[in-house]
């Protein structure tokens, strides 16, 4: 006896669904960037939209897709999370007959050389997001990155200054010139933003911009000196959560001057107070258009 | 010397923002709810928008805002969290004389006294959610319920009855007739809705709707014959994750049938697959409007 | 026909366990202190041992210990959760005929309400733990606390003063002077010790311990003098997680001076690092005799 | 000036501290494999002791040593996380001239190529860990792993059967001899033994035996007479935590019969109860020794 499909049963009364398929699904990724060859460890959520007088969605199939996306890139690596999640959207629109949208969403550690400031080489770690939605053939597609870095807080600074100049008033012009001690802390700067047909974002250009916005990028090895002067950078450089997503906006805007105004973009700030338990959070959620404004 | 408000400082060529505020402040907060009071310990996001000639928002008010309203409820409690979220975002409106919008969000686990099905009291956990987003005096609320149940695949018991027709040919009319073995597992649905100006929703009635779209509710304590029947109740209502979410949107507008059309609504199931190591996923994110088209 | 007792089969062959049980159960727990009756969300994990021969352990057992001192709690409230996990060992050793050892841990979110420097009252936020260990009728028992703060680097502070000394030599009498800027951020002191027979442990007092032992406390309300109080605090205390251990450990030994030699104790000290993504860590795990030596 | 090396302080009356160092650090590490080359994404968390008298241990340290070691891995790749972290520890004590222990925990996922039951390719994800400790000169290696499988509840199998017969008294036969329905659920099991100086361990050895003693093993990719198949072999199987656990042992001992005594073993399986909010759970943490008793 054959079993029943029972996804494929007819309903009555349904609804149709927004998503319907897998969660966590980690596989191996070749990645081919700046001719390095590299295996991300990715995690994938995919989805297709089901009509309102389909039972189920053939979830196998986009495990499939998955898995034959993912050998291809043994033989012939991709260059772009944002591709292979739009890669896997045409696939799973194929698969599914009966749906009308496909999105993919990939996330990854991903690694850069970075310089300290005393020069020494060292490996950060990020995290960054290939996202794409692709509604009956039209495929928009997002780019996402996730930055660890340091704010020092520019309110409690000039509160301390005040106070240390009560304190101190011999030292008042000493006070009034060098950095003042503030509270600072990490501070984790996400930006995701569409990347219009026919243009190309790289990942390493946003973390750079999110590194920029901040108080100070961070480093994994520090040596006394290279301590010293992430520390004084931070202290020259305060920045509130507000700052941080407001220079990332710049940056942004500047840096891709040709997209176009619809471009939808997304820029937070969350900070881990060091004097709270709590976080800060600052986001501004938009599109290149009003930026323009 | 007073020190610089440093917030408060005027700035030039800024970009207004969305959110500003803090995230993952807890608190303990006292509710009364069927005569019953009860200490819930809540965690609160908190945000205002910010002009873009603003420097920084104060953000110790968000907090003072917290502490009062929480103090208050020692008082006189609340008895429902998306209320108290509604005025929150009113005093934070009030306090940062430069927002035109402000957010409150309070998470909490939520317990419940139950009956297994053979009877026996038993207390289960649910997690809630109220939600407030105020713009300019106009409130929206919502309320969120996220439930811990179970599930059991439709697909694979017919697959299964077909198997061992095939390996017990002798036991044919028994195998159409009972029950047949399928993976089943953990499954938490997610339901977030919008109430209405001048109604209410309770959480209680979410989880019990929550409840009756899986296969079974789960329960914390179970003797032999209770953990009988949640099994073969799990088994005579096989569901796939698109089963629970229609499900749940069907009891939904039946039950609301009276809240006008623009209310919005969102249900999630997520199975946690015994069969695999991802997540099956469903969800619709729509309109009563929509639902009753 | 009744089912078999697959539990509790007679094997051959097998192995005793060490441990069997239920982890993650959810109860709300009243409890009384000071006078005060509140209410905690605490999430227990159950176990005892197995004997060689025996399939299974009766879980549900577990859960209807745990039901019963609940409901107990609501009309006599517990004192103190090391003390309900010793009461929930008892019964566990009872219920479970076949056990020589049980095992009861319960942790929940606890609030202080506390002073700021400036003396705003505020609610804080702190993880305790109750642990009980009972090898036939022998009872063990642990408090632990978590406490989240803030530690300032001493060591970049001593760099950073180096490095503006030689960039402003004209300042050289201030910058000996006053505190300087160098990296600070959240700090979790975990401290986990027995309570011998007939001694009793405040978890307020480790609180207090591990507070004293950071830089500085964290309130969640701080106004702009609150706030410049806890940054110069934390700069005029700059602490390595060694420093928070040590000084946790040396409060111990004085508060708690009457405990025995064997009374054992762990203090622990994770340093969310702003300059690094990684954290800094520090641990001593150890008895009263030989912090004693 | 040379800014004072406030680690290197001498210090009165301090306590020994058991382990410092840093945890959390991420980094890509190149592994060969049966003769195939896998980029890991790990993380490490590393440590030594600290004398007394010393105020603080040099971290970066700890950080140059995981970046050398990670650099050498690009051109001569490391074939088990094992043995770099017992190098690991040889650095570490040589850099950290006064520790006497020194420490080393990494952790990845880690990607099989596995066949379903009916012979499809699939890749599946697991956890693994190498853990050294490096007692002056003298180095213990362990080796871990962390399987996702499925276990299905024996006791409500034969519960469900009683049911059934009193339900379908004219199917006695039939509901005697096939798999009848219980609740089933994901199962994750932890093996970390340690492996005695001259001998090794394979990490997918590990996993395999992890495999055979759950219910079933799980897959990605299952195609309806896969997921069939899985399902079947699972209620054909059904486990414990408390067999899961002892299978695992049996398993272990018998192929690793040459390791000695003194060999340390642990073995935990966790069943994310489809029927319950909670877990089940055993545990034996024991030697090899104990285990031949």
């Amino acid at each position: 006896m054959t079993p029943t499909d029972v996804q494929n049963q007819r309903i009555e009364g349904g609804f149709k669904l927004t998503r319907v398929g897998v969660t966590g699904v980690k596989k191996p990724v070749n990645v081919l960037r700046n001719g390095r060859n590299l295996t991300l460890t990715a995690t994938f959520d995919l989805f297709v939209d089901l009509p309102s007088d389909q039972r189920g969605s053939h979830m196998s199939r986009n495990l499939e897709v998955v898995g034959e996306i993912v050998d291809e890139s043994l033989e012939k690596p991709v260059s772009a999370i944002e591709d292979l999640a739009a890669q896997i959207t045409e696939k799973l629109l194929k698969r599914h007959e009966y749906a009308t949208c496909a999105e993919a969403r990939i996330r990854a550690d991903y690694f850069m050389e970075k310089r300290t400031p005393g020069g020494r080489k060292t490996i950060e770690a990020y995290r960054i997001e290939g996202h794409a939605i692709n509604r009956e053939g039209r495929v928009e597609r997002y780019i996402g990155v996730q930055v660890i870095g340091m704010s020092a807080c520019p309110c409690a600074m000039e509160t301390l200054r005040a106070m240390l100049l009560e304190e101190y008033p011999e030292f008042d012009e000493c006070i009034r010139e060098i950095p003042i001690i503030t509270h600072n802390q990490r501070n984790i700067v996400t930006i995701k933003m569409q990347i219009p047909e026919g243009y190309s974002v790289e990942a390493e250009n946003l973390i750079e911009i999110a590194e920029k916005s901040l108080s100070s990028p961070t480093f994994e090895v520090l040596k006394r000196d290279d301590e010293g002067r992430v520390v004084y950078e931070a202290h020259v450089n305060p920045k509130f959560v507000e700052d941080v997503v407001r220079d990332a906006l710049h940056l942004i805007v500047e840096r891709y001057r040709d997209f176009p105004d619809e471009t939808s973009v997304s820029v937070k700030s969350e900070s881990e107070e060091s004097i709270h338990k709590h976080n800060a959070f600052a986001e501004r959620t938009t599109t290149f258009g009003e930026l323009r404004e």
